[in-house]
């Protein structure tokens, strides 16, 4: 079958390797209908992170090929959205819906690699979730989100505890600052502020239910975020870089008790705890556990209620990833599909 | 009237200063009953942090003897207790309960100092509780750890949400550590860790509810955690320290989806994005918003169902302030209560 590879910084390339197969009574084995690539996909593109011929892409939908022997919750012929972070489903850490660290977490993103044609899933009951049937074609771009990015804003809203009556400030207009928006809307906050400077991303920001823009950053941003909440900075904030900058942003920009949801994945970042201390927020964040959410999320997609397919501006076939990785490196489009 | 000053590190002294009269209408001047020497008067003892002439204590239950025209909720001959933070009680900030970051917030200690005979205490509605009569004697020290001690340690196990079911580690055996022990035992946590390497701390500790004792500290400490929580790290830890050690040691010590309460004033805390990202915690903290929990507070007290006045091991008249410093200092007391 054919995947995508990395081999070193920017160099993305579209080879032919051996087809998964099971390899435990727990595995699944399925056929991916659709795939993309990640905003976390760009610091080995771009050199932060080292790559070393790595097997790319950890969101995925898919039909279902094969299973183990001991796989109860999906067959063959299944529509199956996964989450990026495989998990078994029934330790004590999944059971409290922390999937993302379940004791036999791995990152599918470098073992599996879902930018491909099929993938070997392992913990399929933990990690995939069907759909009742399979979905209309439309949804499927929809769908595909609720695997990471989509999950990802969502984790980050529900960290940031968003909901009616809140002020939510967004920073970060990436894919995932995007969703948070869309989560943030869903969970019914008062006013969404986004910290924006890109056109198209404050327009897509707005579809998605953002009420306010800001384009300032740093300490400018900052003040402009608490001039629009009556000095006391937003009730809830979404972090969606992984920045120093932007972390401290967040915390700077929220109120004394308010909650900070992180998601954007951290690079040399050092939190002061004094500014910490006395700016008395809660702080939550880290690899998304979509698994919990995925049953809502992806019955709101079915029902029609989002569409935070919306944030892929591009679809492109899987052989022309290395394209995708340049478009968005360059930032030209928010999120690039790649059909197999 | 007297009261206390600290000059330079070390040097602490009961001197002759202004009685404290109405300044404005929001005021109250009370006549101090009792207050004590905190953990945080020792980091301008030891000269972490610079005291210049500095009033010292923020810790006091008192008797009201003037109000200001402005003053409702207490009047003179009132027995009060009242948080360590000046709050108007009605800001949005307070409104949402965390009246320690009130926009019209300053800190007791340093401006208004209770290791005196006399306070005033500037918005006396937002920052005094009045008990329904004076209290009997042998409750006063309860009621006067309410005022930082308690509520501190009451806070930082609401943060790290302890709880039914929920194993606590306890990072710090000082005053607020074992306050944090009671808060964590009354909330109804099933197991109680508590790192300490001293016998009397352990005792008082075993006495406040704790079940486990850790004698190891750094990674061994957060080993020997892991080992008592089935390798998965404890659900809740309260941290009552304040430096990079015990920061570490928190989160190190906190399961994924767990939460870490943090009330140890922060000295030079650097915490390291990556660690925090992966860690999947909840963190929350800072100065504690004790005039929140102040009415349930009292009450437990004045029902008897928690004795934290027990933390203070020793008892002096206000005179012998520096011996009381001393003995902290030297760790040969828990905590000091001074009589007026």
């Amino acid at each position: 079958m054919r995947g995508v590879i990395m081999h070193a910084p920017g160099d993305v390339r579209v080879e032919e390797r051996p087809d998964p197969v099971i390899e435990e009574p727990t595995d699944a084995v399925i056929r991916i209908v659709a795939a993309c690539v990640c905003g976390s996909d760009l610091w080995p593109y771009r050199g932060v992170d080292e790559p070393q011929d790595q097997k790319m892409g950890h969101e995925y939908v898919g039909l279902v090929e094969q299973i183990g022997d001991a796989v109860e919750t999906v067959k063959p012929g299944d529509f199956v959205v996964g989450s990026f972070v495989i998990s078994d489903g029934t330790c004590p850490i999944c059971s409290a819906g922390y999937q993302s660290r379940c004791v036999n977490a791995s990152f599918i993103d470098g073992t599996v690699g879902t930018q491909a044609e099929f993938a070997r899933i392992p913990f399929a009951d933990g990690t995939l979730v069907a759909t009742p049937e399979y979905p209309e074609e439309d949804l499927i771009p929809s769908l595909l989100a609720a695997s990471d990015v989509f999950g990802t804003g969502w984790f980050a809203a529900d960290a940031a505890e968003a909901g009616p009556g809140k002020t939510v400030a967004v920073v970060g207009d990436g894919a995932v600052g995007l969703m948070g928006v869309l989560a943030a809307k869903q969970m019914g906050a008062e006013r969404i502020i986004v910290m924006s400077r890109h056109a198209d991303r404050q327009a897509l920001a707005r579809e998605f239910g953002a009420t306010d823009i800001v384009e300032e950053r740093g300490s400018e941003g900052v003040v402009r975020i608490r001039e629009l909440t009556d000095g006391l900075g937003a009730h809830s904030v979404i972090e969606a870089v992984g920045t120093q900058e932007s972390m401290m942003q967040a915390i700077r920009a929220t109120r004394p008790g308010g909650h900070i949801g992180y998601v954007g994945v951290s690079h040399n970042v050092e939190l002061p705890g004094d500014r910490l201390f006395m700016g008395l927020v809660h702080l939550h964040g880290g690899p998304a556990p979509v698994r919990r959410y995925l049953p809502e999320l992806i019955n709101l997609v079915l029902e029609r209620k989002v569409d935070p397919g919306k944030v892929f501006t591009k679809q492109l076939p899987l052989a022309d990833a290395a394209e995708a990785y340049r478009l968005m490196d360059r930032r030209e489009e928010v999120k690039v599909l790649l059909w197999p």
